[in-house]
């Protein structure tokens, strides 16, 4: 995969495609499932980005994405209807010829046949892809998930897509896994967020960040300690801890 | 604004900025509820991006974005703390500096005085935008959301966003209201799909999306009819419609 030669660098984009998200009618739960599977594998998803069903608009965040960051997810338009334009738009956008892929017709065939369906020409739109995919078999007995260079395309229901994200991300090499560390204080932001800044200041190696939420009609704070290096990230957690117990701010350990 | 002193282009985005998004602990709850005002106001929300607590990131994508739509929202990063970085972010892009608003200032020293609490230096942070906003008051007493440019930056925390949001949009010219018909289809797309991209040509004033789903271990599909004009959108709805009941497929209007 391009980008991955060293696997120097773990960073992944994901593309979510569809009108029916822009619109407000579906709501998108597909990304906390991908920032989860990639985070146990030690990859970290470092951009979303939601586009409309626009062959245009999908080349150009494919490209923009996968020149970026070392590997794309895609979500959604992968289906038999005329608005499931993500395979010729991603195969535009590489500069690729779209195909039937063999062994998605595979799949495919032995689907519908095991349901006593016709394998009809819509559902053959299913088993297209750009020329040189890879494949994706996943829990999933229907349309399979594919790469093609940097670029793994998914379904956007979101029972498919987890089946499919979880099979692409197996196959990823494991990067460099964050471990993170949560307080929950009884305190509005403002209170703490100097000595916060300090914390942060001394503890470079660690990402801090303050969380604020709604509760009961108060506003409380999670506080995220992050860090690959599980000591130095407790030292940054105690540092300011030890600043909440002087200041007789309640909190919790998570 | 810039880009509507015609309002030619009613097209808006969403740029989502905050680590806690991109790493799966906080589920994003403001995109459909913009989405949704924008639609009343007659105006599309027409693409959307999540990026991390990156200065340089967040102004790329404000500046990529503020280029491309009429408008820009963002979300997070206007709190008190180390890791909010939204406005500078914001001026940086815009090759402004930043300032304490004095009517933000009102509104925040007025809110703590209120309470009896202390106006105090990290607080006072909250009154800053770069040199030129304008404040937008919303039903949240707290800190403002503000519009520089066409770029409109507002809270993350759900139920602040929503206000101001609403604030926001209530002040934006009116565009052309989109209207919408659906129907639930008992059937797998693979089954009407040609019918229904023949329906899309044959109407393309007509906006036709599909979305399946599973509903009791079945799939069911959505059928969303969407057009400016209810007359050429309700002739697509019929025109399917006949195709459903001759080949007797169930259906339903939602």
């Amino acid at each position: 995969m391009r980008g991955m030669a060293g696997t120097e660098n773990f960073n992944a984009a994901f593309l979510i495609i569809g009108n029916e998200i822009l619109s407000g009618r579906t709501t998108e739960k597909n990304l906390p499932v991908l920032a989860d599977l990639l985070g146990a594998r030690g990859w970290r998803l470092a951009e979303a980005r939601v586009v409309a069903d626009v062959t245009a608009d999908i080349g150009e965040a494919v490209n923009a994405l996968r020149r970026r960051y070392a590997l794309v997810f895609t979500s959604g338009g992968i289906g038999p209807t005329h608005d499931d334009i993500t395979t010729e738009s991603v195969a535009a956008a590489l500069g690729l010829e779209v195909i039937e892929h063999p062994e998605a017709v595979a799949i495919l065939s032995g689907f519908y046949r095991q349901r006593g369906l016709e394998f009809t020409a819509a559902r053959q739109r299913m088993a297209r892809t750009p020329r040189g995919a890879t494949v994706i078999k996943s829990a999933f007995p229907g349309a399979p998930a594919y790469r093609i260079d940097n670029v793994i395309v998914c379904a956007g229901v979101p029972n498919i897509f987890q089946l499919m994200a979880n099979a692409a991300v197996a196959q990823l090499p494991p990067g460099k896994i964050s471990h993170a560390l949560t307080l929950r204080v009884q305190a509005g932001e403002s209170v703490f967020s100097d000595y916060l800044a300090d914390v942060s200041a001394a503890h470079p190696q660690v990402q801090i960040g303050s969380y604020p939420r709604e509760e009961n009609n108060r506003y409380i704070c999670q506080i995220v300690f992050n860090a690959s290096d599980k000591q130095a990230n407790a030292a940054a957690r105690d540092d300011f801890c030890r600043y909440l117990q002087r200041e007789k701010l309640p909190y919790e350990e998570l």
